[in-house]
């Protein structure tokens, strides 16, 4: 997984290798789940090292402290958007075909839900400087959907819709299915990335596939 | 404001008098708004208090405790949702007409925003008693929604889509409102609505206006 799309993580987590880098991984998921359940402040680092198999001790191998854990958890879920989405969104010229990626991307990231889920629910319990980078990172990708709805428009395919609020709606949908999402459930991953697109696209596009 | 349609809330607080109502929607109003910038379990009775211009005891006046305020603001919330939504929604008996009322109608339920937040939040904060009757209220509420995608889709109107899911993501993005609305803001209420059901009615329907 390339961190390379995010300075700010480089500089912050080093994933010395491949090991070291599943090892974060595993444990941002494992926190990011008891933390989306419990809520934050609800949740003990004991709670987290001892779901990982860790000693307190052993967890602060791998992080500085609790704050520094719910920022590392969000800095992974935005490199995550930034590899999976972003990047290789931004390369697509026609913005409906860009738009159709994004959200089947977007959708398509059930792996990481609690992540994700995290970005937007526990911002406020970031330190003021983690807080700025984090929401400057979110704008960003707010600004690039809200930037192709605009082209949408100005192509006459979106429907009679303020850009503005058709993107801060998606991303309310998108971000809504961590919510309701069961890894174990019987709906598939595959089926809830592309029905959740397929409902966001007739919403959003005038000619609909 | 009629509690008739929810026996749960009538058994729970008494509004003796519609002072006593309007101050405990001042109440749920004020502590919800907190809640939800800070989360249930890092929200203080004394912080509600102060915000309420109340001391502690004078806030103990209108309610038992911080899991009660909790629980309390949840009925308040599904009380405004059976009345405003849900009841009159009922009555309607085209499938089509009573979906974009009910969206129209939850979509403009801005004011409340805070109070439904919370419904979507802080379930696991709730007592086991509690929190089965404020899930069976909420079940109660998407089974509906789900029920008349379901109509739709036998009358040949809804697109492609699993009910389920969709009713699942139509919650997803009217719960988000409240994440990004502004009472502040220069996006009424009115247009947050209408521009809210009008992409969810255009991903949903078929043939739309």
């Amino acid at each position: 997984m390339a961190f390379g799309d995010s300075p700010a993580t480089n500089s912050h987590h080093k994933a010395s290798s491949i090991e070291s880098f599943d090892r974060l991984a595993q444990i941002y998921r494992t926190a990011a789940a008891i933390i989306v359940q419990k809520g934050f402040d609800a949740t003990s680092m004991n709670e987290i090292a001892s779901a990982l198999d860790l000693t307190k001790a052993g967890l602060y191998h791998y992080i500085r402290g609790k704050e520094d854990l719910l920022f590392s958890i969000m800095q992974f879920a935005m490199d995550i958007v930034d590899e999976k989405v972003l990047t290789p969104a931004r390369k697509i010229q026609d913005p409906e075909e860009r738009l159709r990626f994004t959200l089947a991307r977007h959708a398509g990231m059930t792996k990481y839900v609690k992540e994700i889920t995290i970005l937007a629910e526990e911002v406020a319990a970031l330190s003021d400087e983690h807080r700025d980078l984090i929401l400057e990172r979110k704008r960003h990708y707010f600004e690039f959907v809200r930037a192709t709805l605009v082209e949408l428009n100005e192509q006459g395919k979106l429907r009679d819709l303020d850009p503005t609020i058709a993107a801060l709606n998606i991303f309310g949908m998108v971000l809504g299915i961590a919510r309701w999402y069961r890894p174990d459930g019987k709906l598939g991953p595959e089926k809830v990335a592309e029905q959740t697109s397929r409902l966001l696209l007739g919403g959003l596009l005038k000619s609909t596939e």
